[in-house]
Parts: structure tokens; C-alpha cells; sequence
């Protein structure tokens, strides 16, 4: 069990990394903020990021134990009363647990080529999301993605950061547990993942094949684009692009909706023969 | 083209039904209060729901000519200045286009009879949401179901007001062209749904089926519990379930985005020979 610090006084500087926690205050900062006990339970099982520090509400801490007792004797517990707490953070965390968070380790590109290349071997699927530009949609995707076995996510240098708090909150914490990674260029990312032997496919209203008609099964890559304007109209006329059978004239989905229908077809033929 | 009223003075009694117009304030009044220019358009083209008058953004007016034409004599459409305009509406309003709606006619059991069996005869959907509590999410199940043709949606005596402003936005103002209606208690809905040649379905982790399986086509009512417990247990055990294929030992999927993957699954298939 990690050590249990009470803090009084809300200018005390071990607190720190919990001061002034609403998202625009974070920006620039080094780590992220995870809120809530189910997302502190993602980042306890996290292969890529672990907890620096925690900050309990005094009246969680009882309930919270068995879930503390998983972090280890590095990670202090300060634990603090509602006045306090509201004081540090800057605004009222309702749900009384925020845990401050840094990446584990540097990874290379030789780690991530093994990581693709094992879930390739798998018949597994990767998201590339370029230019998602709303927190709340990075977080829905991810969240979909982990309900879809969705082995990494690929991020283009435009897309926002999934480690923006309302991010990690809305992905219910699975942006701490699929593994994901930026890299320049929408091309880029293409030329990369079809080398690695993933079949490229992106969602588009014009898409040359109805998505409830791909049928064989292979290791995907499913590319997005930003919630206004979609995939560059040069990349996508390279690229096979499925449509969703919608009624007509209508608005087109939430993408993180749209990529859930995607990832549900995929995963749901997974076991058929190729 | 409607007669447009210049307003200068923010207490002025003509634009009473924009005054304090967050939800907070909206609830218990009469009518609705609608947002942007797609919403608007959603209105003047809805069966349901009439518009009783617009408040306009000076600036945004010239822009928005061809579409307020759509809106008949008798709608008002005042116009303010941004300080004014936020000044009545009680925040920053930054689309700048307010409908105040109202229901065009008390709608019958004999009404919604026909409607409900002209959608059975051609083998459409509809849908029925029990206790859902959350404003974004039954926004996000008519816009959703907006997308795969869904033709009707009933609401159980729980479930939260899709007239809500922000359940308005989310759906993309689907919410006032789907109609839907409100009863009491998911075996009497349930009951007048399979009486009137409806397949009643409902999703659960642990269902009968899984969804992509599901193959004849046939005219379905989908049952949605609450975001977090679901659907009675009681309800459940008689009713035939889908469960929608999930990596394992995950959090369920968001009601909207779990809606989205079945209606997605019944609208690609509806030309299948039943």
C-alpha cells in the first residue's frame, strides 16, 4: 500500500501537479489528469503510463483501498477534505479522486513496428484518426475502440490530444490502455501501415462499398477524418472507402459513432475465414 | 417572407420566450427554445412542431434570408444586436439564431395508431427508450436514428425531455422532425408494439443473439434501459435480446452508440427478403 499524506493546506507544494486542473489549465504542462476510480483502475493496469501521484476526497478513501492497494509504494496518496481538495484543483471534482499521470517509458520505432506487426499477425485492427479536432469525440472513439479490440491508435499531427482531460473521462480510460502515437502526414501513415500489411480503409458518404458488405475478413486500418470536413478529398480517392447505408439527405454521424458501427462489423466477422 | 422587429431594448415584452434561456432556466415553460441555423431548418420543415418566433443576430440576418423565408407571416423574427441578444438570452449565444417552437397539435392514440402501422406495414423501425436520463444521450439517439430511418420513438414516463435545448442540439434537430410520444410503463408499450405486428428487441451484455447474426428483416421496436442498469431484469428475461459482440471484460458501449450498431444492422439489411 502506497503511503497516505493528508494535506491541509492547499498551498502546500507536494500537491503541485493537482493545482489548477481544469483543462485549459493544463495545456503545456507536463503528464495528464485522470479523474474517477474506474479510470484510476485503467491506469493501474497501464503498459504505458503509470500514476506519479494521487489526490483522494478524505470521505472516497475508505471505499477506494482495495483499488490503491494496486499502486505502489512510489506513488504518495494525499488525501484531502472537500475544502481543500475544491482549492487545489480549482473547481469541484465530484467525483473525488484525481490521479496525476507521466508515460512510463519512450517508445521507438522499432517497439511500435513489433507492436503493428503482432496485430497484424492477429488479423487486428488499428484506428488513424486525422485532424479529430473535439475532445469529447477522441474520447468516445477510444472508448469504442477498446469495446472493439482495437489493437493501437495512430494519430496525424492535427489530431487533438487524447490525454486532455475530458479526453481520458469520456474514453472511460482506455486512451491509457490502447496504445497510441502521433506521426506527420496522412500519407505517411498509409505508405507505413500497408507495408506492415494492413488494409487501409477509410469511411466516406461516396464510399466505393457498403460497409455491411465487406465481407473478408484482414488486419485494418480504419482511417478518420475531422468532424467537419472528413479525409483530405486527395488522400480518399486513393484509398478504398466504405460508406454507411444511411437514410438519404440526412446529416452524416458523430465520427466516433460511425467508426463504432465500422469496428463492430469488423469485429464481429473476426472469426470468419479470410 | 416574415415581418422582422428590430429590438433595442433588452427588456422588451415581445421577446419574452427568449429571456434566460439556459436549460436550467427553460424548464417547467411552455414550448421549446431551438439553436442554429440547421435546427431552424429542421423546424420549419417538421410536422409536429411549428416555430412561434425566431431571434435573429443582426449580423447573421443577410445570411440567413433564404431560410427564414421558409417561415410563414404569422413568426415574428426579432432582431438584435450580439449585446442585446445575449443580454435577453441570458449567455453568449454564439450561433446567434433562437427559435422558440411550440407543438403544432395535440396528437391522438388513433393518430399515433396509424402512424405506428404505417411504419409496421413498411417494415421500418421504431424506438423505445426507457429511464434514459441523459440530455446528450437522447439527443444522440435521434440523431442516430434520424440516420437509419427510424419512424417513430416512444418514451417511457422516466425517460428525460428530448425538447431539452441541449438534447435539440446534439440531434441535429432530429428530435423535431421523428415523432415521438410518451407512455407509461415498458410492458404497456411493450404490449401495443408486438399487438400492432412489431419484433420487440432489446440489447443486453448477456443476449439471446448476437446482432450481427440476425438476419430476417421484419418491422422492429428497440427497447433502450438506462445508461447505467439497462433495462428491468424482469422486462429482459421476456423479451428476445441482442447482445452486440464485444472484446471481452470491457465497459458496455454509450446507449446512443449501442442504438446507432443495431439500427445500423436492421437499416443495411432491410431489403433482405424476410
Amino acid at each position: 500500500m502506497p503511503p497516505i499524506i493528508e494535506i491541509f493546506d492547499p498551498t502546500d507544494p507536494r500537491i503541485e501537479p493537482f493545482r489548477d486542473v481544469r483543462d485549459r489549465d493544463l495545456r503545456g504542462r507536463d503528464g495528464f489528469m485522470a479523474e474517477g476510480s474506474v479510470v484510476l483502475d485503467q491506469l493501474a493496469r497501464s503498459e504505458r503510463f503509470r500514476a506519479g501521484a494521487l489526490l483522494i476526497l478524505r470521505n472516497r478513501l475508505a471505499g477506494l483501498e482495495p483499488r490503491l492497494a494496486s499502486f505502489g509504494p512510489d506513488v504518495p496518496i494525499y488525501v484531502a477534505d472537500s475544502e481543500v481538495f475544491d482549492a487545489i484543483a480549482g473547481f469541484p471534482v465530484h467525483r473525488g479522486v484525481l490521479a496525476y499521470g507521466v508515460a512510463a517509458e519512450l517508445e521507438t520505432d522499432a517497439d511500435w513496428n513489433a507492436r503493428l506487426s503482432a496485430i497484424q499477425r492477429d488479423r487486428g485492427f488499428v484506428v488513424v484518426a486525422c485532424g479529430l479536432s473535439n475532445h469529447d469525440n477522441m474520447g468516445a472513439l477510444f472508448r469504442n475502440g477498446d469495446a472493439f479490440g482495437v489493437g493501437a491508435v495512430i494519430l496525424d499531427q492535427m489530431a487533438c490530444d487524447p490525454l486532455y482531460r475530458k479526453s481520458i473521462r469520456v474514453s472511460v480510460g482506455s486512451v491509457l490502455t490502447i496504445p497510441f502515437r502521433r506521426m506527420e502526414g496522412v500519407r505517411a501513415i498509409h505508405a507505413w501501415l500497408a507495408g506492415l500489411g494492413f488494409e487501409c480503409l477509410c469511411l466516406s458518404p461516396a464510399g466505393d462499398i457498403a460497409l455491411h458488405e465487406l465481407g473478408t475478413h484482414r488486419a485494418r486500418a480504419l482511417f478518420l477524418g475531422t468532424e467537419g470536413e472528413g479525409l483530405d478529398p486527395a488522400f480518399l480517392s486513393d484509398v478504398r472507402s466504405l460508406r454507411i447505408a444511411m437514410a438519404p439527405g440526412l446529416d452524416s454521424l458523430n465520427v466516433a459513432t460511425s467508426a463504432a458501427i465500422a469496428l463492430h462489423h469488423f469485429f464481429s466477422r473476426r472469426f470468419e475465414p479470410s
